[in-house]
C-alpha cells in the first residue's frame, strides 16, 4: 500500500515535516511518499497544490495524507476543502494555550523558525564556527572555552554529533579522535583531562566500525576488523579510566545521542 | 508575566520542542522558562517530574505548561495529573490516522528520530562529511558530486546553511566563497559555471556584513563597511550575470534559507 504524504506551511515547513514524521513513523508497514511544500503562503499557491493534491489520489487510488501548520483561515480552507485527508496539527493548540495564558496569538506565520531573538541566534550561529574550528582535535587549547567536548575512534560518530548539538542545541561542541598517538602515551592529552565535566566518550560496536572504515578506505589496516576491535578496546580503556559517561552510537541517531549529551549536562549540572 | 514550559518526551523530546516552540512563538509577550526533559520513559522519572512541575507552580505563581509527545499511557496519565497545563501533542492525531490507514500504531516510543532507515540515515552522514570536505571551496572539482552550492561573499552564511541543508535534509551541500581572485578575473571559477543548475547566491547587507566580520577581525580593512559594500556590489554583479537564484541572508535564519533552496531545487527539476 503506497500513499502520497504533504507537509505543507505558510512557511519553512519544519514544524509540519516533524511532527508528521513522527506520526508516520507509527506506521512502519505503510509506504509513504513524502511532498515537502513550504511557502504556501497565498490562496493561488494553496489552489496549485489542491491540483497537486487531486493528482496524487487519482495516481495512489487513495486520497493524500496533509499535515499542515496554517494560521492563515481563508488558506487553511482551501486546503481543507481538497481531495485529501488532512490533519492540521496547530491550530487546534492555538486556542487553548490563548485561553490558558491569556494573550492573544499574534497569528503571524513563520515565527517558529525566523530570528525572533538575535542573541540566541548568534549564539547557534557562534557554535556552529565553534565546532567547525574545532573538529577533530584541531585546536585542544580551545576545550576550556567548549560546553562539551566529545571523544572517541576515527569514525565512531563524534564531527556530525558536534555539528548536531551546535545547529540544534547551540552548544560550543569540540571533539578530540582517539588515536594511536594517545593509546601509545597510555593518557589522554592533558587538555582533555582538565575539562574531564564536559566530556562525553562515543564507543561503536567493532563490526560496524569497520564496515563504515571499509567505506572510507577499504582494504586498509585502519579498516581491518582487528584494528577496530583493538582501537575501541583501548578506548574504552581510557575512557573508563577518566571516569566520563559512554554513549553507544552503534544504532543510535545523532540526534539521540544528541538529547543523550544534553540531559548528561544537564544532570551535572553543567548546562 | 513568567511561565515554565517543560518539553516531555519519552525519547530525544525533539518532536515536543520543535511543536512547542512553534506554539509559543504565538505569544511573544509571554516570559517563558524553557525545560527540556528527553528520556521520561520510566513512571518513577514521570513522577519525580511531576514533583519538579509542583516547585515550577510554585515558583511562578502559575501552574507550568506541558508539552508531551507521549506513547505509553500510564506514564502520559501521570503527567496528566500533575500540578500543569498539558498538552498533549501527538496521541490525538495517532487513532485518526490509523483509522485513515486502516493500520494499528505501532505504539513504540523512540520511532522519531532513531534510524529506523538505515539507507537514509547513512546519506545523511554522507551529506555531512561532503559538507565538512568541501566548505569554503576546498575542492572545486567536487562541486559536480553536489546537490547544491552556494555562492557568496565572505561571512554571508554560506557554512552554516551547507550544515543545515546535509545535517536536516541528508543533501550534498558545497560552498563557493567569492574572493579577490574571483572579482579581480571578473568571472567565478569554470567549476561553479558548469553546475550552474544547482547554484545558489547568498547575499547580505553590508551594515550586517560589516558586524559580522568585525566581530571576526576588529578595525581591518576587510570588516570596513566600504569593503563589505565594494563585495556585495561585485558579488551581485557576478550572481547576475550567471542568472542564479540570489537569497538575501540579512534577516533569514538558516532553516529558512535552507527551505527556500529546497524549494528552489524541487521548482528547478533538481531535486
Amino acid at each position: 500500500m503506497k500513499r502520497t504524504v504533504f507537509f505543507v506551511s505558510e512557511s519553512t515547513g519544519i514544524t509540519a515535516e516533524t511532527l508528521g514524521h513522527s506520526l508516520l513513523s507509527q506506521f512502519d508497514s505503510v509506504d509513504f511518499e513524502q511532498v515537502y511544500m513550504p511557502y504556501i503562503n497565498t490562496e493561488a499557491r494553496a489552489r496549485a497544490l489542491t491540483q497537486r493534491l487531486h493528482e496524487a489520489a487519482e495516481r495512489d487510488g487513495a486520497r493524500p495524507l496533509v499535515f499542515s501548520t496554517m494560521l492563515d483561515a481563508s488558506i487553511a480552507a482551501i486546503l481543507r476543502e481538497g481531495d485529501c485527508f488532512h490533519l492540521e496539527l496547530f491550530e487546534q493548540f492555538v486556542e487553548p494555550l490563548s485561553q490558558e495564558l491569556g494573550v492573544s496569538p499574534s497569528r503571524e506565520s513563520g515565527r517558529s523558525h525566523a530570528i525572533t531573538k538575535p542573541s540566541m541566534y548568534t549564539k547557534r550561529i557562534e557554535a556552529i564556527n565553534f565546532a567547525m574550528s574545532n573538529d577533530d582535535g584541531m585546536r585542544p587549547d580551545n576545550f576550556r572555552h567548549a560546553d562539551v567536548v566529545l571523544v572517541g575512534v576515527s569514525r565512531s560518530g563524534k564531527t556530525p554529533t558536534c555539528l548536531y548539538l551546535a545547529i540544534h542545541y547551540g552548544l560550543r561542541a569540540a571533539n578530540h579522535p582517539l588515536t594511536e598517538d594517545d593509546f601509545e602515551r597510555e593518557a589522554l592529552p592533558p587538555e582533555v583531562c582538565a575539562v574531564k565535566e564536559k566530556v562525553f566518550g562515543l564507543t561503536i560496536e567493532a563490526r560496524r566500525l569497520h564496515l563504515i572504515r571499509e567505506e572510507r578506505r577499504p582494504g586498509s589496516e585502519y579498516a581491518s576488523l582487528a584494528r577496530c576491535r583493538n582501537d575501541i578496546r583501548l578506548a574504552h580503556e581510557m575512557l573508563g579510566r577518566l571516569g566520563v559517561p559512554v554513549l553507544d552510537t552503534t544504532s543510535q541517531s545523532i540526534e539521540e545521542i544528541s538529547a543523550q549529551v544534553l540531559r548528561g549536562l544537564r544532570n551535572s549540572g553543567q548546562h
